[in-house]
Parts: structure tokens; C-alpha cells; sequence
């Protein structure tokens, strides 16, 4: 077999086999293979495509290009979630502690921020002494024995996955359906989980913008997951308006802990009911509506709280701050941010308040800078409030008020107010799973 | 301006401005720009095209990027012609020669075989001690003195062609219309002629399978010489059937001898008379019809034939062989091929009666083989001939028995022998210039 033939078939629209899929990422991951005809290959794929089950292959080949984790030494069946990342999406902190409390395992590798949006393991390391890198017989006996444990990417997941985005990124071959999907759930693959629950965000926080690209990523990486024999479903969530009306660290651990005691945003309880009763349905516990009730009766118990307890206590973290999160440390300097208007706040650029959130210290400009665990925003409007001039439309939290100065602007741009309330689009916004698409 | 941009400009389809242009080729030649970013660029431009005036600024910028010979010393217009390549194609070899002696100069630079096709270089080489390579200064003044010199590439001609050409041989983009005429184009551009004459090949022996190609490429050749003010034109001439009846180095030159000595086979006297009236044409002599009045008085004078007796002894070669083409060294064995059926030959797999040549020493299966300039074939019949059992189809020339045996059942099973004689195609099938295509 030889590279050039594949790059050729791809070239000409035609499909790859197995075989050569495996040939070409195993040879690229082993450095057979040289960059420039894997950028050919990428260049060809993003062109002319990939049909489902070459995507599923591909995926597959690079899944299996390093480390695969086998949780096998779990008991029951083990879930992993997965968001394609947007502004204040803390449902990861939420989801682990509701599901785990009912009975579901969790074993999640998490990542860090990325651009405008938040990670995981970012707002988790907020939480004093926590270790989000642990050893892989400790991770696994912590999610045995208390059924969730969230760390970082660790050892050497998908690096076929690695190597080719890197080469993407250089070479104008990011933005392919088939690539996007295979990126996603290679490292997914990997991870080990029997089921997989994928929250594509759509709208202008997100990376897919569109509700057509959103639901197409969903189906794509839904395919992939059937097709390796996981128990795969996505859901498509609004991300017009950043999730809940904490950006920031700290600030999202502090929403976080508020939603698993039956006192979060009416948005972002929404979306982690959802999701958490979707886990467990996809886990065999039983219908949508039996699950729903299920997820309600463990926040209302406090049983969802105490998991997160549980895991903060088990990875070492400060437990002061989980049961007072008053005893978060407090940022340097605030602001409340007002309203030069009246009306309505008919959009908000979300991108735009992630980058501002950035600005403040939460999320980093550059790879190697540190982030201000404390920064960020809380928001106090949100699309479709009423707003006065002079009104708080949020408050800043940041370590210098010059910073406060340079966000402050960029965020003011991003909020839109004028004289009428315009329509609010559902917070769920499609499903996919099982050969099925619904829009809400 | 960053190579990511133009890569994915052109990954959309869009037209890419000179100066992008200017920035990927300088960059590309410098080595500013890595392998796998010109890679992606180049399969961009593969599946999705380039436009003539695209075409012609990437032309100019690999012709650009190294040496430009100035032949602006030489008085008068000076005249190139380039042959796509095929089997039996000695033309350069009798038209240099006519040109010169109708007084129109020609500075040429020639290549070496390459596949089953020769090169007028190794040609040249079959005459004892003949030098192809020229310092630069006695390039001109041979030139300039006699109106002809043939020598081989030399120097630091369209660096950027070469480089790029090795890239798209191993990722699967040399079959790319506008690449292929750039990658040709820009060398004729170094080579700083006033005039271009392109001879496109179709047919089993060229590199252009069916006239349509030939077609768009001599198209897409010509405008990139009208792009970058040059006189330049383009004919189809068939390659379904060798060029004239001998094959072989110093059994070319024999004919190209007897051609320019009005003694050639019919086919090959045809086309060169009409490429050196077409040349003359171009060059500003006159109409066609009296350019080739004049053509075929410097061949029926002598003129032409002691044009090519000047070049060989200017070039130090070996005179006595021109004089009494007996002369040659003749080849170790020879071997007449006779037809095992009675019937008319109503094809040649003209490809393969290249490689059958190379097998018998005249071309190089390896970069590094020495060619055998005796070696070769003579054909005896050819497509449209009557031929009976035992009728001997072709003399081979070679070093050795064995190599006559491998090339005679290649050779064999070229030559398809049927009951009905089959049409001929016309020898030149197409004219391309100022904008207008004529199919014969």
C-alpha cells in the first residue's frame, strides 16, 4: 500500500477502505508518513468528504493510536459527556455529581480552555488542592467507589488526533465536518466509556453557529460513536446567550454548587436535567420521564450535592469552599457594569463576553498565561430582560481595574438593547440518537 | 499576509491575487514556507482550479524565482518550441536547423528522456564528443553567430518548478491541468525567448491522452505565454503512432539528417515543416503559406541540412558522423521483429514501443542508467501498413540477445494486426493561438 494511492482515491472522490485509513494515520502517527502528504490527504477529505462509516473508521484508527482506557475493572456501565464548549457552561460540575448520585458511573478526562470559552478542568483547579491529575489506578478506584471522578487529559490519548490537528491548524483544514467529528470522539473512543452524551452548542458563543451545522456535527459524531459500539446521543443546546449568569472560574464552581442544591438559573438547571436524565436513560435506568424524576429527587435530597462533596474530598480539594463558597477567594477589585439605555436586551454577542471574561483574567491570551481563578463576570440581565438606564447589567471581578477598563467596553458592544423584547429561541434545541434527528 | 489565508482562499474557491501568488511561490522557493502548507495549497488548486490569469502569475512567479536568461545581446527575434514529449520525436533536431537557415534565431534549451519518451538531449549525445553544456557567453555568441544552439538545462532555471514538481510527484497533483502547463511554461519563460512554439502530443505515446486535453493544455500553455507577452502558439500533433520510423539516439538523428536532407519519412517531414513555417510565421516572416515556401527551399538547397553541420561542429562534435551518417557506431546485435499474422495494423501501443526501446538500452529505467546510443528500433510498418506473416515489422539495435528478447514480446504485443485497415487520424489535429482553437 502506498500513501500516494490514498491521497489519489480521496483526490478523485472515492472512498477509502479500512485498510488504507489505517494505513495512512497509523503510518502519520508512527512518522512513516510525512506532513506533507497527510496535508495533501486533509486537504482532499475536507474537499471532497467522508461518508460515515470512513469517518467511524477514521476515528476508530485514531482512537487507537495511542493509550485506550479500559475501565473494565469498573463495575455497571460507565458514561462520559462531552460539550463542544461555550460561555458559562459549567454542566460538567452539575451532571457528574446528579448522575453518580443515581447510581451511574462517570469517568471523565476534561480540558481547558479554549479561545472565548471555558474548560472543566480550569474552574475545577479553582477549588483549592484539588488534583486533577491523578494516577490511572487512582482514578479508576475513585470512580468504583463513589461512581464519579473528573481529571485532565492524561497519558497519551489519540495522538494521531494530536499531530493531525496540529497539521490542520497550519494548513486551512479545521473547519471539515468529518475531521471536527473525529477529532471529538477519538479521544472520546479512547476514554473508554459505554456511553457517550455529546451537548453541541450552537449559536454565536459556540464554534458551530448555525443550528444545520450544529445538528450535522451532532449526527456525525453520533455515527461515529454507533458505529464503534457505544450507546451515543447528542443533544443541540442554545449558546446565543452564555449558560447561566456566572463567566469565571471560581464564579462557576460557586453556580455550579447552587444548581445541585435546587438554587441555580432556571437555563442552566434546564440544560443539566436534560442532560443528566439522558445519561441515565442512554444507561439502561429506565425511561426519559422515570430518569427526570430520578435527577429531581437527588437535588432535592442534596444527594447530587454531596457527590460533589464526595469527589472534592476524594481529589484532594478544599472543602471549605464547597460547603461556604464564601470562602472562595474574593477578587481584587469589581465593577457593576450599567445600562447607557432602556429597552429590551434583544442579543448579546456571547463570543465577545467570553472574550471579555478573558480579559478579566479568567481564561488565558496566550498557552503559557496563568489564569485569575476569581475573575470574571455575573451577569444580571440576560436576552429578553427589561433593562433601565443605570441598571447592573453585571458585575466585573478582576485583579487590576485596567483590565475592568479593557473588558468593560468590548462588553457593552456585546449587549444589545433596544425597544422591543424579541423571541426567545428554545434552550434545548435539537436531538439526535439512534438514526433520529428532533428539533424543539 | 500568511500562507493559512491563501491556502484557504483557494480551499473556497476563490481566485488568489498576484501578489498571494508572489508570496506562496517566493515564499515556497526560500524555504519560508514548509512542504505541507504548499501541499494543501497544491491539492486546493487541483480540486479546485485556477483561472488563466491565476495560471499565468504563478507562471511568472516560478519563472521569477531564479535565473531569467537575457537574450537581449542576440540581435533579432529569437524563437523556442517545446515538445510535450513522445516516441520517434526528433523534431527539434530538423527545425532548429530550418529556422536557422531561413534566419530566424533559436537559443534552446533541452531536456533528457523521461519514461518511454526520449529527450533531444541523449540525442545530441549520440554524436561523438558534442558538448551540451555551454558556458553562458558561448550560449549567446553561438547563438547570435550561426542563429542556433541546442544545449541542456543549465543553470537556475524556475527553481520553484522543481521544487514544486517533487512535491506534487509524491502527493498526488501533477495531473493538474493548470500546474502542468505552469510547471512547463515557466521554463520556457526563463529561458527568455520571444516566440513559443508549443508541439502538445496526444494520443498512447504523449502524456496527453486524448485530444481534448491536449487541447486545453496547449489552451492554457498559450495564454500563460500571452499573459506574459511572449508570441506564443500551440498544435496537436498525434502520438497514436511513433514519430517518423526510427527510435533510438543516434538512429533519431540519422533521420532527423535524412529529413533535413528532404529524405524523411513523410509523418515526421510534415510536421516539422509545418512547425518551422509556424515559427517563421511567429516570428514575423511572412504569411504561412510563404514561410513554408521557404522552409522547403532550405531543404531542397541544403541550407538546413549545413545549419545542423554548423551547430554539431560549434558544439565540438563529431562532423564525420553527420557527413556519412555510416559513420555511427553500429549496435553489438541487431534482430528483425517479423509478424506472426497476415493483416493490417490497425494499432500501436506507442507508449510501450517507448519502454521496448529503453529495453534495449536506448532510454533509462533508472536516473542513473548509462544509455546505449546505438540502441534503439527501426520500424518497417506502421498503423494503416499491410503486412503478411513473416513480413519483418522492425529491426531492433541493442547490446545484448537477452535485452532483444524482452523487448520483442512488449514490442509484439503492441502492434494489433487486424483484417480491416482502421482510419488514420491527421498527423496535426489541432492549432491553438491568439485566442482561437482549429480542430483538423
Amino acid at each position: 500500500m502506498r500513501m500516494y494511492d490514498i491521497i489519489a482515491k480521496k483526490r478523485d472522490g472515492e472512498i477509502l477502505s479500512s485498510q488504507e485509513i489505517e494505513f495512512a494515520i497509523d503510518g502519520y502517527t508512527k512518522g512513516l508518513i510525512a506532513d506533507y502528504q497527510m496535508s495533501a490527504l486533509l486537504m482532499a477529505i475536507y474537499l471532497n468528504g467522508m461518508n460515515e462509516e470512513e469517518t467511524a473508521n477514521l476515528t476508530q484508527f485514531m482512537a487507537n493510536s495511542g493509550d485506550i482506557i479500559d475501565l473494565s475493572s469498573i463495575e455497571g456501565i460507565k458514561v462520559d459527556k462531552h460539550s463542544t464548549g461555550g460561555v458559562g457552561d459549567k454542566t460538567t460540575l452539575v451532571i457528574g455529581p446528579i448522575v453518580a448520585a443515581c447510581g451511574v458511573k462517570m469517568a471523565k478526562m476534561s480540558g481547558r480552555g479554549l479561545g472565548h470559552t471555558g474548560g472543566t478542568v480550569d474552574k475545577l483547579e479553582s477549588i483549592p488542592a484539588l488534583k486533577i491529575s491523578l494516577e490511572k489506578e487512582e482514578f479508576l478506584k475513585q470512580v468504583d467507589e463513589i461512581g464519579l471522578c473528573v481529571i485532565g487529559q492524561s497519558g497519551n490519548l489519540a495522538p494521531a488526533d494530536k499531530k493531525m490537528y496540529a497539521l490542520r491548524d497550519v494548513t486551512a483544514t479545521v473547519g471539515c465536518l468529518p475531521l471536527i467529528a473525529a477529532s471529538i470522539m477519538s479521544k472520546k473512543l479512547a476514554a473508554g466509556a459505554d456511553v457517550i452524551l455529546l451537548d453541541v452548542k450552537t449559536g454565536g458563543g459556540a464554534f458551530m453557529k448555525t443550528l444545520d451545522d450544529a445538528i450535522e456535527l451532532a449526527a456525525a459524531m453520533v455515527s461515529i460513536g454507533e458505529h464503534n459500539g457505544r450507546q451515543t446521543a447528542a443533544i443541540v443546546t442554545d449558546m446565543d446567550t452564555p449558560l447561566g449568569y456566572a463567566i469565571g472560574n471560581s464564579l462557576e464552581v460557586i453556580e455550579a454548587v447552587n444548581t445541585l442544591k435546587g438554587k441555580g438559573p432556571k437555563d442552566l438547571t434546564e440544560v443539566c436535567v436534560y442532560l443528566s436524565a439522558e445519561l441515565l436513560r442512554l444507561a439502561g435506568k429506565g425511561d426519559y420521564k422515570s430518569c427526570e424524576t430520578e435527577v429531581l429527587k437527588v437535588i432535592e435530597n442534596g444527594k447530587a450535592f454531596r457527590k460533589l462533596r464526595e469527589m472534592v474530598e476524594m481529589q484532594s480539594g478544599d472543602l471549605s469552599v464547597i460547603e461556604d463558597t464564601e470562602n472562595f477567594t474574593k477578587s481584587a477589585v469589581s465593577k457593576e457594569i450599567l445600562a447607557k439605555t432602556d429597552g429590551y436586551i434583544t442579543a448579546m454577542n456571547t463570543e465577545n463576553i467570553g472574550v471579555a471574561a478573558v480579559l478579566l483574567g479568567a481564561g488565558r491570551e496566550k498557552k503559557e498565561d496563568q489564569i485569575d481563578y476569581s475573575a470574571g463576570i455575573i451577569l444580571h440581565k440576560k436576552s429578553q430582560d427589561i433593562v433601565k438606564k443605570g441598571d447592573a447589567l453585571a458585575t466585573f471581578y478582576s485583579s487590576s481595574d485596567e483590565k475592568i477598563i479593557d473588558a468593560e467596553e468590548l462588553f457593552l458592544s456585546s449587549i444589545i438593547i433596544s425597544e422591543t423584547r424579541g423571541k426567545k429561541a428554545p434552550l434545548i434545541m435539537a436531538k439526535v440518537g439512534a438514526g433520529v434527528v428532533q428539533k424543539f
